[in-house]
This record gives structure tokens, sequence and C-alpha cells, in this order.
């Protein structure tokens, strides 16, 4: 954990104009000072200020590594919003991370008079740039993550569902040391691959369906994301032509990636090769989403994002085509955003594959 | 799925003088509507108007069934915050579930001047009472929690590890059909006991620990929630002291239970025993919580809630004494309120089992 974490932040909220920033999330807490718990509903709170004296908000409950902020306690007893509010003298504009809820929000308004409160993505931006040891453990992440998705194509059998194929992704994950998956993976079989959120269920395994794994782990805190789309025992005519555009997609936008191009321009340039084969309307999502201590994490990697790709950067590239009651393709990968390029940290073949 | 709950819900938001109400949650958006997903960073939110012109939230990603309720689709090159400001039309005193984001809060404190947002529990309030099917599946899913509960203490063994025992419960829950777990599972032996919130690791099971497992599964949508503690083969004077205490607080506290009583007599009730017994202060929870739909939901049964208790409430009664570095004791039942007491609806044995 980096200490100068949270001194680079108060650079940023001063910069911004803040007195104040209220850090909601867990992940960005634990970023920030090291402490990671998972609170429920109760309060889990780190106050930024700008004057330095930073408080953490923590239930007595919570059992956590100490860290370098001062920790003001509550009980199941105390009313949380107020002790927050307790916290608040002499701020007069707040920011907060977008997933602060109405629940300290309204009790703030209401006991601040006067107080400005807007969102700021200052933890967000340092996040978004990570450091060489965050990198590191990326790139381990989706390693596991390729020699897990190669277990469980290995595993692949006719007549198996997809829940079936679904806790050998799991497995896989556990025999390796993961400590868990990022999401639980989505297996989709045929028709049921054209919901780009399907459920796994308990559909059967048949000739000419495509394969879909969507799948990610959690390596020192830090998750993989990847999808590959297969085909059991035979493709059609339709699926190979399908299956090439997407891979187009996918290559065309992972190679004109560096630093300074626009996400809506990378999205722009998959998309476009999806839309000129004809296959436009059936490209339903955005290109990507940025990933690191979750599996989805700001920047989106899509048509309203203008801001420009930087180094350290980690992000999805995952164009697909959903033919409705037919099939579905998604070709997924993470990329590293380097000074001159970006290094792709998946390396399972993105070539058609009939298995 | 009962249409008349939206009805109710507008009922009540007139009643507080609302002109709307955004509900948040997914799950509370289920309740309302039938529509269930998981939105993940996407918008998905009910606007329920006064006036009725109630409107749905929803990306074009989301697959569900239809509702009653018009949907205002949106996409990922939309800027969502503003898709939801744009039907605030005429909205003076807006009220929102204690979820909703500073996402959305602050673009519509920006664009509506003037307007006044509150924090309202009607949507909790529809709830927490729970409807004759909703108590029916409730039941089940507690039935299928006593007999995983069974499986899993039928599979401890000397030397296993603590996530070993968890994937017995996990697995106990798929062999029976559950939808899955309401919550990873806590198994902790021993020492690790001792920590409410203990996170399952590596430790192996040693003569004359105890065995804590705090399990639950859902079951069509509901949850169930139990916890249990024996011990390894040997049982101390002062683990059997421990256990009879936290026994009796368990009883005392259910034996008291019946419509008008205030839950924070309850947690007294429960929470005298164990001070009494000089135990008090490695008592650090609330006594119990809300379940449903969700793991946790209100009201809570602590010393801060003055609220009676009511026919159809369902909630945990979890007395537990922790003793740092020895080990720890939690017995956990939920209970249905019934007109005249409460049903009880865990059926494993409370009385002390060394296995």
């Amino acid at each position: 954990m980096d200490n100068n974490r949270i001194e680079r932040l108060r650079t940023s909220i001063k910069k911004e104009g803040l007195d104040a920033l209220i850090v909601a999330s867990p992940m960005s807490i634990f970023y920030l000072t090291g402490a990671k718990i998972h609170p429920f509903e109760r309060m889990w709170l780190l106050l930024v200020r700008a004057d330095g004296r930073d408080v953490l908000f923590a239930n007595k409950l919570f059992v956590f590594d100490e860290t370098d902020v001062e920790t003001l306690w509550h009980t199941d007893n105390d009313d949380a919003p107020s002790v927050l509010c307790s916290q608040l003298d002499g701020i007069k504009r707040l920011g907060t991370e977008r997933d602060l809820t109405a629940k300290y929000i309204v009790p703030i308004l209401n006991s601040c008079p006067g107080i400005i409160v807007s969102v700021s993505t200052a933890v967000d931006d340092l996040r978004i740039i990570k450091e060489d040891e965050e990198l590191d453990r990326m790139r381990y992440s989706s390693k596991l993550n390729d020699e897990v998705l190669e277990y469980a194509f290995s595993k692949v059998r006719e007549g198996m569902t997809e829940k079936e194929l679904a806790a050998y992704v799991k497995e896989g994950f556990e025999l390796r040391g993961a400590s868990g998956e990022s999401f639980g993976a989505i297996v989709a079989f045929g028709a049921n691959a054209s919901d780009p959120h399907h459920g796994n269920d308990d559909t059967r395994l048949r000739d000419g369906d495509c394969v879909l794994i969507d799948m990610g782990c959690v390596w020192k805190d830090y998750c993989s994301d990847m999808t590959r789309t297969k085909f059991f025992r035979s493709v059609t005519q339709e699926q190979k032509e399908v299956y090439e555009i997407v891979r187009k997609a996918n290559e065309t936008a992972k190679a004109m990636i560096r630093p300074g191009v626009r996400f809506c321009d990378i999205d722009a340039a998959a998309r476009d090769v999806i839309e000129e084969a004809g296959y436009g309307e059936y490209f339903t999502h955005r290109l990507g989403h940025g990933i690191g201590l979750t599996e989805h994490e700001p920047e989106d990697v899509g048509p309203a994002n203008p801001h420009p790709v930087k180094p350290g950067m980690v992000f999805s590239i995952e164009p697909g085509i959903y033919l409705p009651g037919k099939f579905g393709v998604r070709i997924e990968d993470l990329v590293i955003v380097t000074e001159d390029g970006c290094e792709c940290i998946n390396k399972d073949s993105r070539e058609l594959q009939v298995i």
C-alpha cells in the first residue's frame, strides 16, 4: 500500500477547490488506506480533508489492519449519518465519490445548510492509472484466466449444462490459488449467447452450438476478465462470418490504442467494422470498460467518452454480435496502455476454433 | 407478483406528501414490478409518481419480463442521470430509497432548483410485512437451511479446513435446488469464531475447537440465515457456560416477541441476559436484522430501534459472545411474527452438542 496515494488525492481535491472528499466505495478505501472490509449496510467511509484532518468512519464490528488515518468508531447503537455529519464542520465544498448514497447525502444537506455537494472523480483518476505492482498483479490474474479458460474448454462434453461448465471455471480458479472469481462466469450455449448477460442455466450442449465463456478471477485483489467463443463440433457459414467480423473488430480496436487516442474513437473503430459488415444493430453495448480492483470501473470504452487513453490504464476490448434466437459471439481481451501502444494480457488464441 | 404493491406504495407516498419516489434498489424494483436484473453500474431505477405516470428506467442491454410500468429505454451512449432528470418535471418533493447514489442525486439537485429530496422508507414499509406466499417461501428456504446445516456438520472431520467445510454448505444447497447462497457461509473454527465476520481460511479443525457455521440460501428469491455453534470432540467448562448464556439470550428474546413489543426491548432482553452473566462487552453487535428478498433488510433488531414489531415481519435473533483469541458462540434463528407471538422457522436443535 502506497501512503502517497492519500497525499496525491489531497493535491487533487485542493485543485478541484474542494474542502473535503467522501470516499464511499470500499475498494477505494482499500486502495487509499490498505483496510479492506465488506461493510454490508453499515457505515464505512473515508473523509479526506484539504486541511489534512482525515477521518475513517468504522463500525466497531469491523476488523481490519491498522491504517495511517485516524479512525472514528461507531456502534450499531449510533445513528451513522449523524456521526458523519458531526465531522463536517467548516466544510463548504464537499466532493463525494459517485456511490455515496441518499442515506448520507440527505442528512448532510439537511444538517449543513449551504454546503455544496458535487461528484468528484478524483479517486477514480488515481485508480485508473495503475502502478507497476498493480500491473504485475493484473498480468498474473489474466495469466490464471488464460489457464483456466483452457481447462474449462477441455471439459466441454456433449450434453453438459452451462452450469456444469461454469463450475469447472470456478474450480479451476480455486485450484490455482485465485481468491475467487471476479464475477460469476457467464457460460452460454447456442441461442443463449445472444443475450450478453445470459444467466447460466441447465441448457445442454448440442452439436453446432457456440460456447461462449466470459470469465475472470481475482488474484491479490486484482481482477481479470476475458471472453472466448468457440464452436462445438461444427460451425456454419454464418457463424464463421460473424466470428471473423468480431475478431476483426477486436483486433482493429487494439491496433489503434496508444496514449492520446480517445476512448470514443477506439469504440468507433470496432463499431465501424461491425456496422460495415451489416451487423451494427446487433452490437448492443459499449466496447469495453476499465478494470482493476473491481471488475468494472472507469473509464468506459464507449461512444460517449471523449477522454484520451494514458499509459498505465487497463481496460477491456470486447466487441460482440448477438443474433436473437440464433447465437452470439464476443471476443474480449484486457489491454494495458503502454508508452507507444498497448499490451494485450490475455494470450488465448483468437483464431476460430471448432472443439 | 402483486400488482397492488405499486398502488399501495402510491398511497403511502401521497400520505408522506411526496410528488414521486425513486426506487433505487434492484430488489425493491423486483418486488414492485416483477422485473429482476443485476444492473451493475448501469441505470436501473423506478420512478413512482403520485399522479400515476410511473417510469422504469432501463438500459437496452437489460433483458427482463414485461412489466405493467412504462419503460424508458436508454443506451450506453446516453448520459443516464440526464435521462432521469428529464422525467422530473413538476416534481417538487421527491422521495428516494436510501440507496440512490450521488451519481443521480447531485445532478437532480443541480437540474431541478428548489427540489426537496428526502429519504423515504415507504418501500421498506411494504416489504417488511410479508404476504402469505412470501412467508411460505421463507419457511421453505429455512427448511433447506436446516437440512444443509445437518449435512455440513455430518462432514466435519479433524484436520479439515474452514474453506472445505464451507464448500459442503454450498454444495448442499446446490444439491437441494436452492438458487444459491444468500451470502457466503461463514465457517469459523476455534479462536477464529471470536470475529463475528471472520473470512473463511485454511485453518484446520482440532480437538476442542468450536465450529461456528453462519449460513443461508435463496429459494424462489427468498433468503434464509441461521447460525449454529457446536464443539468438536470436547467442550470446556467455559465454552459450556458461554454457550448456555447465548442460548438463554436467544430463547429469552424469542419468548417475548409478539405484536406491539419494541425491537429495542427485544434486543435489551437478550443483551441483559449476557450482561448479567458478565459477558456484556463481548456481545458486540445488534441482536438481529430483517430478512426477505435480501439477507439484511429493515428492521434492525437493535438498541436504537423503538418501532414495534408487527405480524408478518421476519427477522433474525442472533445473540453472540466473542472472546478474543479463545472462541465465539452465536446462535441465530429466523422468526415470523404471528398474531400472538412468533414462529421460529429454523428447526435445528439449540442444545449444546459435542460432535
